[in-house]
C-alpha cells in the first residue's frame, strides 16, 4: 500500500462472542445436531425477525416486567429523516415473546398442535461483565394447542433434550441431569398452610444458590411460616425420585389438596414415560419451581451434576397462556430452551472440544505443476461430484509447501494427480502416513 | 381465559419478512444447499457478532459514505444507567466490513489464502418501501490473501455460484446468466482517452436501467467526452463473449495501454477457466463495472434472462485492498455474494416453491388407544433411531382424524401399530393411497 492511512485496531466486543473457523465448525456440528433431533420428533423450524414492535414486547413483557426496560435494545437509525414515523423497533431477547406473536398472528394459517423449533440470536442489553453475553444463541422447542394441550408433550420434552444434550461431541452426558418437577404439588401445599405461593417459590429457587438454612430463615423470618410450615415444605422438596421409584411420590405425600394431587398424578405419569432413559439421566426434583410465575404445571432444568452452582442450561416448562396479549384465544403449550451459547462457551472452556480442522475439507488436491492445472481441477471435480469437500491448491508450489498447508488447515487427506501421462492418481492419508494409489472416481477414505 | 384483557394485535413489521413453517422448509433446504456447495469447495464458516461498534463501521466505510449515515441501525438501550460508557454499537449493513474485521483481528491466527463462507442476517434502515427489506440474509464467500492473490480464485467464485444457483429448488437453470468483466479493461481506455474512470463507470453502471439514449447523454453533456470517444467506449461495452470466442477480445480491441491489456488477460484466463459451464452460464460482459471504486479487476453480476431489470441477484468481484482501515498489511481479496432474501422472495412470489409440507416428519405414527401408547412410542423410536422423522399423534383419536391431520401437515406416509397383539404394522402412502404391512426395523419409504 503507497499511502500511509491511519488504521483503526479493532478489539473483541464484550459480550458479542465470536469463533475462530476451527471452533465454529464445531458449534455448526452442534446445531446441526441440535436441528436434526428436533426434526427427528416431527418440530418444524420456524425463524422470525431479529426485532418486534417495542409495542409488542410491552404488551406481553419478559420474564418479569423490570428486565424488559433495563435489557431492551432499541434501534435507532443514525440520522433519522423528518416525518419518519416508523413503530420502534426493538431486538427481541427471548424467543417466547416472538413466538407468542407469531402464533396469535398466523392463527389460521398454522395447524394445531404446533410442534416448532426456533434457533436464533437473542440480545439482552446488559452491562459488560466476565462470562455474560449480550447476543447469544437460543434453541427452543415448543408445543402449542387450543384449550388444551395433552400430558404426552410434556414427557416428549426431557427425552428430546437428553437425545440432544447426551450426544453432543465433547459432552460427557453421566454429566448431564434433567431434573423435573410440577408446580401444581408445591402450589397446593402452599395454598393448603396459607401461604404466599409466588414468594414462597422465588425462596426456594433460590435454595442451590444460597443453602438450606438461608432459605429456611427466609420463610421463617420474611415470610412468618411456622417451624412446621417450614418442614413441610421441605419435606417435600428434598426427595428425588427416579422413573422408577416416582410412584412412592404420592405414598410419601397423601394429601386431600385437589391441585397437589394433580400435580401428583401427572409427574408420575411424565416420569414413568421416561424410564427408558439411562439411570441419572432424569429425576424428579420438587425443589425445581422455576422463578417464573408464567409456568403452571410441569417445570424442568438441566444442571451439571459436578458443577449445580453453574445454573440450568436448559429449563422450560409448562404453560397455560402462551397469547393472550395477542389474541383472543387459551393456547396452552409446553416448551424447553437450550441456552446454547453458554453450553457451547463452557464445553469449549474445558478443553472438550476437537478443534484441529480449519476448513471443511475433505481432501487437499495438490497442483504439480502449471501445465497439470486442468487435470488437477478435473479430479477436483470428480471428488466433488461424488460428495466430498474438496480443496484445490491455487499455486504450482513445492509438493511439501503444499503439504504443509493441508497440515495447517487440518485437512485429513492430501491427492496428487500424476505430474505427467500414464502414472497413477496418489493419495496419502495425512494422519497415518500411508499413501496409497488411488482412482478419484472410486476412492473412499480410510475408516 | 376468566379475565379479559386488553389485546395488542400484532402485525407484520415493513421490511421484515417472516415465513410461515411450509415456505420456511424450502428457505432451510436452499440454506443447506448453499452451505453445503461452500463446503464442497473447501470454505469454511464464519459468524460475527450482529453488531459492530460504530467507529469501525466508520473507518472502512460502506459502499459510500453517505448510507452508512442513514442505514446504519444503532443500538439504544431502553433506559441507560448512569456512567454507561460503552462504545456505540451499530447492526452490520453487511458482511464486508465483518469480515475485514474479522481478518484484522484474528489475522495471526488464520491460514492464508483465507477461504471462508459467512450466511447471516444483515440490516439496512432504509424507510420502508414494498419489496425492500431492512433485515435480509446474505450468503457471501470471499477468498483473502497477504500481498497477491492468485488469479485461480477469479475463476473459481463463477463456477460455485453456478453450481450453488442452478440447482436451488424451484429454480429455472436457463433464465439465470452469471456476466463477468474486469474493470481494468475499461479503466485502461479511460485512462487512454483522459476521462474520469470514477463518474464515467458511474454512468455506465446504469446503462440497464436507463438506456443506451441517456448514457451517451450524461458522457457527451455532463461528462465531456467527445463522439469518438463515447464510441469507442461503446465499442467496448456492448460486445458479450462466451468462454469459447473470448478469445476474440484482445483481437477485438487491440491496446498499447498496460493496464487495459492485462485486464483483458485476466478476462480471457478466467473465462476459458469457465469452459466447462452449460451454454449460456457465464458470459463476458463488459458494460458490468459495479458501481464500487472498491473493485480493482474481475467483477461478477447474475440476471435472469427473463427480466434483467430486476437487477443482480449475485453480485461481488476483486478488491486489493479489504482492510488496511484496520491493519497494515496489503489484503486482497476476491468474493460474491448472494442476496439471498431477495432471490428466495422472488421465486416464492412466483409461486415456484413447492410448500406442501408443513412438518419435517417422513411419518405420523398413529396412536391406535390409550392402552398401545407404549407400543406406538417404541414403533416411533425404532423408526427415529434409523434416521427418519417421526411425529407420534398424541390422543388415541380416531384413525380419519390422526390421517386427517397427517394429510394437513403434508405428512407423506402414515404407521398404524397393531392395535392388538400378534397382528402387523401397517403404513399408508398417503400420495398413492397404497397401505402395505411393514416391520419398523427395516421399512423404507418407497422410491
Amino acid at each position: 500500500m503507497s499511502e500511509k492511512k491511519s488504521i483503526y485496531k479493532p478489539k473483541p466486543v464484550s459480550g458479542f462472542p465470536e469463533w475462530l473457523p476451527e471452533v465454529r465448525m464445531v458449534e455448526q456440528r452442534w446445531l446441526d445436531h441440535i436441528r436434526e433431533t428436533f426434526e427427528r420428533y416431527g418440530f418444524c423450524s420456524i425463524e422470525t425477525p431479529s426485532v418486534e414492535e417495542l409495542d409488542v414486547i410491552k404488551a406481553k413483557g419478559g420474564d418479569d416486567g423490570a428486565d424488559v426496560d433495563k435489557e431492551v435494545y432499541v434501534l435507532e437509525r443514525l440520522h433519522k429523516e423528518d416525518g419518519d414515523k416508523d413503530a420502534r423497533l426493538a431486538l427481541h431477547f427471548d424467543q417466547t415473546v416472538p413466538l407468542a406473536r407469531y402464533t396469535a398472528q398466523h392463527f389460521n394459517d398454522l395447524v394445531f398442535p404446533f410442534k416448532r423449533y426456533q434457533m436464533q440470536r437473542v440480545w439482552r442489553g446488559e452491562r459488560p461483565q466476565a462470562g455474560r453475553f449480550r447476543e447469544f444463541t437460543q434453541c427452543d422447542i415448543d408445543v402449542i394447542n387450543i384449550d388444551s394441550l395433552p400430558l404426552h408433550f410434556d414427557a416428549e420434552m426431557p427425552a428430546i433434550i437428553w437425545e440432544v444434550l447426551s450426544s453432543l461431541p465433547g459432552m460427557e452426558k453421566e454429566k448431564i441431569q434433567i431434573r423435573v418437577s410440577n408446580r401444581k404439588i408445591l402450589m397446593g401445599l402452599l395454598h393448603e398452610i396459607d401461604a404466599d405461593p409466588d414468594e414462597v417459590m422465588r425462596a426456594i429457587d433460590k435454595i442451590e444458590k444460597v443453602g438450606k438454612e438461608a432459605t429456611y430463615s427466609i420463610l421463617e423470618n420474611e415470610l412468618y411460616l411456622s417451624g412446621v410450615e417450614i418442614d413441610s415444605v421441605f419435606s417435600l422438596i428434598e426427595n428425588k425420585y427416579t422413573p422408577k421409584d416416582i410412584f412412592k411420590l404420592s405414598e410419601n405425600n397423601s394429601s386431600s389438596n385437589f391441585l397437589m394431587n394433580e400435580g401428583m398424578k401427572e409427574l408420575i405419569n411424565v416420569m414413568q414415560s421416561l424410564s427408558h432413559l439411562p439411570e441419572g439421566a432424569v429425576v424428579a426434583d420438587l425443589s425445581i419451581v422455576r422463578g417464573l410465575d408464567y409456568y403452571t404445571g410441569t417445570v424442568y432444568e438441566t444442571v451439571f451434576l459436578d458443577d449445580p452452582s453453574y445454573g440450568s442450561i436448559c429449563s422450560g416448562g409448562r404453560y397455560d397462556d402462551l397469547a393472550s396479549s395477542y389474541i383472543n384465544k387459551a393456547l396452552p403449550g409446553v416448551g424447553i430452551s437450550i441456552g446454547f451459547s453458554r453450553l457451547f462457551a463452557r464445553i469449549l472452556d474445558k478443553g472438550a472440544l476437537n478443534t484441529t480442522r480449519k476448513s471443511p475439507a475433505d481432501v487437499l488436491v495438490v497442483l504439480p505443476s502449471e501445465d497439470r492445472r486442468t487435470l488437477a481441477a478435473q479430479t477436483a471435480q470428480i471428488l466433488r461430484s461424488r460428495g466430498f469437500k474438496v480443496e484445490l491448491y491455487h499455486a504450482p508450489k513445492k509438493t511439501g509447501d503444499q503439504m504443509k498447508f493441508a497440515s495447517r488447515k487440518g485437512i485429513p487427506y492430501v491427492w496428487f494427480p500424476p505430474f505427467e501421462d500414464g502414472l497413477d492418481h496418489e493419495v496419502k492419508n495425512m494422519d497415518s502416513g500411508e499413501q496409497t494409489k488411488a482412482d478419484p472416481k472410486d476412492w473412499s477414505p480410510d475408516e
